[in-house]
């Protein structure tokens, strides 16, 4: 009986030695995140340096030298490119936009040429502008009414939902299809309202897509004070008038490449654990939020690691994705690259909400009833994050077709204000705050320590 | 047997009926919040028209009466000033700072007078300057090395901490004690690193107290980059000179007043629910995040509810206080007389922690057992809003003391932000986000009227 209980209490004090070593480690990691600089200063250098990283741009060819530099002098196993063909259109010129009143005259307004979009050639675009919210109303209005005009996509986010990536989901369909859908009753261009809940001047940005036996027709975002002033002009007068120019173009695919850096696992160097963000972003801004930050926070879990001695049991590759925002090319490339080369992924978090206050931790395997995730939730409490079912992203995505039973995961943001910056000039460092970055950046390189450390289940 | 299921029935029928009502209530609270920019153009007058507006000066007036106006406007049963006395401390002239090197001549650093401190004199007053860390420090080094010097007190808020208040708190013993401190062992001026955790060329204020008995020496707060710009210098010459100049005084106290709205209650008119914030700010800034912001939440929680048509049964009483900042004068008055006029405290919620996402609603009563509360945290969500133990603040704390069971509550707001604007010029309208004041006000709204409806326990 003595000998039982003697084992007994050697199990419970191995089982609490444990328990109280990962509360230290996770102490260890959220202290040297927020004492360091470091990711802040790549982040700084990133948008101050490759402003408009666009994929195959010469910005997102130095962005992915600079990350590259950056990993080399981290002392990681291994540190290389994985080279990828990406999409290749170009804005131009400066875009120009006016809304034509017979009483007000012209009324220059600021837009921006959506991705993928063709120009309207040197002389641009002028004719009547029509007014709708969604697909249905243009198929009320019908050829009819629609035909040689432009059309104006005019639907705010709604800002009573409280997750505003419902919101941005709930209108986005305007910018990506809208053009295709218009053609299709005969529109010679449209105009989209921003997709932001903030009221202000910056035009934002994004891809869209036309369809294949539609005519192409050409497409720009419209600020959302602008959306609301074309629209009262629309209200009061009849046939009003509206001119844009824009002169992007598609060009033929580019090479270029996703930037990998990796610390080999001690026990399972085969199976994979990716952290990873998008290294290109809208040529508007300096894609600070989006996804400098998921960038910068991506190789910091592996400097955290490396600073505090953390010999992981798995292999932790940090993924810097290329052309996520125009076709996804990078995160195609890498799903297939890890098929061919016959390696194995367990799990793979993205990192795309915005440099922004960490509320949870998403991931897909989440189960209220597993020990292990009662003891991360556990662990978490002292740093107010969360755990929650979720997890994914579109870099990430592709790897689901070859690896089934992959373990997605995802930092959940506090996101009200991300749409305010999201694809737009607003998109800047000055929007970025240090603690809310180093935050993100511990909290997940916590979730992977944790991982890691309990298995990956 | 049947009567008995039927009429469980009904109450089963009517219990769910209830809480489906009170459901919609808060759906219909957020959603009006969250379209409407009522409280968010109040805001930005007040920052635009009454910036500076500390307590005793013309801003705040102006800040006065404008509230007063605005909850004229909104069909309340009654507005109201409460006169009381305030401090009345001035800047005077715009403050100048040198660091005296030998090796590097002299170099002006942004500094900010603390409030209550006396001035240099016109000629200011320079010496040389020794660096300390903390109140142990300066004993250690005592009279010999104290004397005749300025004293520069370099404690930086800690950033390890996740709740920023702490952090702040560790620190701003330092600001408040600082010049009575230094001046025991004969310093003759206190420069204090500002609190922060951001590395900006932002000086912060903050008030400050002198000690009976002990000489009034003049302190000034020094920007957090200065602040290492001068401890790197300390470290590399010996006998470093500093000079600075500051004109500020203390004049006799002058009237003010808090401003008072409310909304009768239907069934306990006597009892009344307080809401508010503090309609001083530092003269610094605009006072938008400290506290404008609170102000203008306080006044549409009034809003939402007259919108609305919700009948509250206790008295809701938004009350925006003055003299906050400097010395709490109004809150003290509300609280005599409250009690002179023999009112009826029931709860108390005070809103003074920036206009920043709400993460949770705190309240001294809370209890996990109450089966009211655990409604309240249910229907908070979807919101994304938990309810924890706490509450209180130093307007509404005076009342604790003649209405000993009164229950204090408090909105919880995301601070990792905080520090960058409070006590700062970069307290402004620009810092403060839309949403995230509607979500604030939305959460409070809701929560006085949970606690309204369910009978405040």
């Amino acid at each position: 009986m003595r000998k039982i209980s003697t084992l007994l209490a050697v199990v419970l004090y191995t089982v609490t030695l444990t328990a109280q070593n990962e509360k230290i480690q996770i102490r260890n990691i959220f202290d040297q995140a927020l004492k360091s600089d470091v990711a802040y200063n790549q982040l700084k250098w990133l948008c101050e340096n490759t402003a408009g990283r666009i994929c195959g741009s010469p910005e997102a060819a130095t962005a992915v030298e600079y990350m590259r530099q950056e990993m080399l002098k981290m002392n990681l196993d291994t540190v290389y490119l994985q080279s990828c063909m990406v999409k290749n259109w170009k804005r131009g010129e400066p875009e120009k936009a006016y809304i034509l009143s017979k009483k007000m005259g012209r009324i220059e307004v600021p837009v921006s040429a959506l991705g993928l979009s063709i120009g309207t050639g040197n002389d641009g675009l002028g004719a009547k502008i029509v007014e709708v919210s969604s697909f249905k109303e243009l198929e009320l209005l019908g050829k009819n009414k629609i035909e040689g005009k432009i059309v104006f996509f005019n639907k705010p986010m709604d800002p009573i939902l409280i997750n505003t990536f419902s919101a941005y989901g709930g209108a986005a369909g305007l910018r990506t299809g809208g053009a295709a859908e218009a053609a299709k009753y005969g529109a010679i261009g449209v105009v989209v309202r921003s997709l932001t809940l903030a009221s202000d001047d910056h035009p934002h940005t994004g891809v869209m897509q036309y369809q294949n036996g539609i005519k192409k027709i050409p497409a720009i975002m419209i600020s959302t004070k602008a959306a609301d002033l074309l629209s009262s002009y629309i209200g009061q007068e009849n046939d009003l008038g509206f001119y844009f120019r824009t002169t992007c173009q598609t060009l033929p695919d580019v090479p270029s490449n996703n930037v990998i850096g990796e610390i080999r696992g001690s026990k399972y160097p085969d199976k994979i654990i990716t952290i990873g963000g998008h290294l290109d972003a809208w040529d508007t801004g300096q894609g600070a939020h989006d996804d400098g930050g998921g960038c910068v926070q991506s190789i910091e879990v592996l400097r955290l690691f490396t600073e505090l001695g953390i010999k992981p049991n798995f292999t932790i590759r940090a993924v810097m994705f290329m052309d996520e925002e125009v076709a996804q090319r990078g995160g195609q490339k890498y799903a297939e690259l890890a098929d061919q080369n016959q390696e194995n992924h367990v799990m793979a978090i993205e990192l795309d909400r915005g440099v922004l206050v960490p509320r949870a931790v998403a991931f897909s395997s989440l189960d209220q009833n597993n020990t292990n995730h009662q003891k991360i939730a556990e662990l978490f409490k002292p740093y107010n994050i969360n755990i929650v079912k979720g997890g994914g992203g579109v870099d990430i995505g592709p790897l689901k077709q070859y690896y089934p039973s992959i373990i997605f995961g995802d930092l959940v943001t506090d996101d009200q204000r991300y749409f305010d910056f999201h694809h737009s000039e607003n998109d800047r460092f000055e929007q970025v705050n240090k603690r809310e970055l180093q935050l993100g950046a511990a909290t997940i390189a916590s979730f992977i320590y944790l991982m890691d450390h309990l298995g990956v289940e």
